[in-house]
């Protein structure tokens, strides 16, 4: 850890569970489905969860124009972004050492409105982090719905990796308790695709939904 | 949707996928491995993944005393707790209706520190939370441990759940698209328990455990 980490950012507890990596944050934000954008307006703290994309060092938001945190965040106002990955529960010998294995990230940044080619990459990015392929097969956006949508990046200025994995660490003496302890791995996994009943519901299912079937 | 919700909690955006029901929050609350707390110190927003679980109508947050979040939270200053269930990636037919089918409650209360009893029975629920029986099993706090924790109990004073189910809703000209649409589902699901090598190893598994089996 180093001393240049500024104190927002920097992890008072259990540090040598933190990365300060570019690389490790970029890893969670690229696996992760969803994020959690916390922003402050007037006293009252917010938290909404969001699907995101990565583009270079930036967190790529969208949604509709009229929405709250959007609009907020194209003002520049300090926004942290948390994204978590769950591996695992930890289950130790004694209540005190139970944990979860997990990575996290979180990141300090604010947030600017793109506009033409830089916005459209931007939706381009969303729907890719989503399900790479669909972009090119699935109906672009139309000028009417471009314009109703909101695309914000929000730079990566400070960001915190924290992560556990491997097994419980029990107390010494307790490793000889007749507890069972170990791990119960956590997965989210893609279920097998199901076609909407409307029409055209003879497709075929695209190659790039061929691995989740 | 009332006119009594205050401004704060009010879906501004679809509100008919919205609810305010107890129960709906609870439900939400209780199927959730971990939540989001949000919270402000300074200027700067916070954004942090914990545990949590559920006592009446209070969520309870626990963890080592030195935590920034739960010396925050003790103050009784504004928190807001978000909770995300991810069922599905929504496949339109259009890109502009892609969606995420989910079931989210985004909470406004404020923490009050709990002590004696009353702790002891948070950090039983945040145990039996993760894990329905694992709190009679493993070895119980210490009073060392015990006092180490800092357990908070957070009032719901408002909530407001937000959830989409169901196919994509495309553009009526778009049904005709040859596009396939339809739902990826997304489950988080527990994998077989793994031991942990240490001693004691050949413990057998605990019944609580045999159906993650």
């Amino acid at each position: 850890m180093s001393s240049t980490i500024p104190d927002r950012s920097r992890l008072k507890r259990i540090p040598d569970r933190a990365s300060y990596e570019p690389a490790d944050v970029h890893a969670i934000l690229d696996e992760a489905p969803i994020c959690h954008v916390g922003f402050q307006v007037g006293s009252q703290p917010f938290v909404i969860p969001t699907i995101h994309a990565r583009m270079g060092n930036e967190v790529i938001l969208h949604g509709a124009k009229a929405s709250r945190l959007l609009k907020h965040a194209a003002t520049g106002a300090p926004l942290t972004i948390a994204v978590t990955l769950l591996d695992a529960l930890v289950l130790a010998r004694s209540v005190f050492h139970h944990s979860m294995n997990y990575r996290s990230a979180v990141i300090f940044g604010t947030g600017r409105l793109l506009e033409g080619d830089e916005k459209m990459e931007g939706m381009r990015a969303v729907s890719e982090h989503l399900l790479a392929g669909r972009w090119d097969d699935a109906r672009g956006p139309s000028k009417k719905e471009f314009n109703a949508t909101s695309v914000i990046a929000v730079s990566i200025d400070e960001a915190t990796c924290k992560s556990r994995s491997g097994p419980p660490g029990d107390e010494e003496e307790d490793y000889a308790l007749p507890v069972w302890a170990g791990l119960l791995p956590l997965q989210q996994v893609w279920g097998p695709p199901e076609a909407d009943p409307g029409r055209h519901a003879d497709v075929d299912l695209p190659d790039y939904l061929k691995d989740h079937a």
